[in-house]
């Protein structure tokens, strides 16, 4: 599940970023597992759960993976969205903004692999990593909104394709923020500290940010 | 936590709607207790698991509750969003958009009551009406974003306020989204049957009706 969703992020932006037709479609074609395994690991975490009755750390693993499980299924989600955007643009001359993009994904798929390995190793180190690229994500996010605001109120004509790079930021965005809930359920799960609204100021700067989209 | 989420959507929407300051401040100083709750609801669940080891509908009972609690607690972050829209458009001329606005919230609103009487009441008819209402608030979406791109176009100046107005619509579709999981949740309670990923035609749609932002 975590290498199908790992590689549906990157394919989704090598579909924007290198206007690849063919990894972008792969994605879309891809979804349909991606959700057949989300059912089925809930249905084998939940028959766990059943018939095994897991204690302390067993019991905090199931209930890690039904959420991270959840997580990845959204993410696989955010990366149909971000290959439906790249086939839209796909024939459409590249406009500046463009240039924040690939930065972002960057940062964004380092985000989804180090929670996935954190997860995996059960490495707290790393999960906190990912807690600490979070801001940095959230900060290029609103800069490169404010930038394309500044590009449409110039050129309304090109309104519909800056929407659709809003919409690429917006989603890198969310697969961040999904990466770091997955570094949260790591973190509850090795070290048992619940760190889910740890700052709710934080939290707040986000949603304002969010607004401004 | 239903009735708190239930009364933060109703006055994120108020604050837009009715340039209603007071209910949009209220959201915001609401937020603290609604994650708060989330937190208390899943170690109460967890704790469940763990010493009583439920069985069968007990066992269903329980995963329903962590997954409608997660759900709970993202409604409430989008009613802070809506309401932080509000907040900057408060003092904006209200622009033409507008009017659907109130419409496409009383279609999530409804849906988010049905979907949590239909949890409290274990009521699968209920929850069914839930899953018949999200085509209609997508629909609805869909033709609002059209009509504010169109706004953008002709009135690039306004920019910034139509994207305030685009961000409520997109927030109020989510909100419905998580009705849909929600209801999804009781179905699957009450009778069951797993409804999750049931059309996937009707979610490649949506995300295709996602990237047109």
């Amino acid at each position: 599940m975590s290498a199908l969703v790992e590689s549906a992020v990157y394919r989704s932006v090598q579909g924007v970023v290198e206007k690849n037709q063919e990894l972008a479609q792969q994605v879309l074609k891809n979804e349909a597992r991606i959700n057949q395994l989300e059912l089925e690991i809930d249905d084998m975490a939940i028959g766990l759960l059943a018939l095994q009755a897991p204690m302390a750390s067993d019991l905090r693993l199931v209930t890690a993976a039904i959420k991270i499980n959840n997580d990845l299924e959204r993410m696989g989600d955010l990366s149909v969205s971000i290959a439906q955007s790249a086939l839209a643009l796909m024939k459409e001359p590249v406009i500046r903004p463009l240039i924040d993009i690939p930065y972002i994904a960057g940062l964004a798929q380092s985000m989804v692999r180090k929670a996935l390995d954190a997860f995996v190793n059960r490495d707290a180190e790393m999960a906190r990593s990912v807690l600490a690229s979070d801001d940095a994500v959230d900060n290029m996010r609103t800069a490169s909104y404010h930038e394309l605001i500044s590009f449409m109120e110039a050129n309304p004509t090109q309104i519909q394709q800056a929407l659709y790079l809003l919409s690429v930021i917006r989603n890198l965005e969310r697969i961040a923020d999904h990466s770091t809930n997955i570094a949260e359920d790591v973190l509850f799960l090795v070290k048992g500290i619940d760190v889910r609204h740890h700052n709710e100021a934080r939290q707040a700067s986000e949603n304002s940010a969010d607004v401004a989209q």
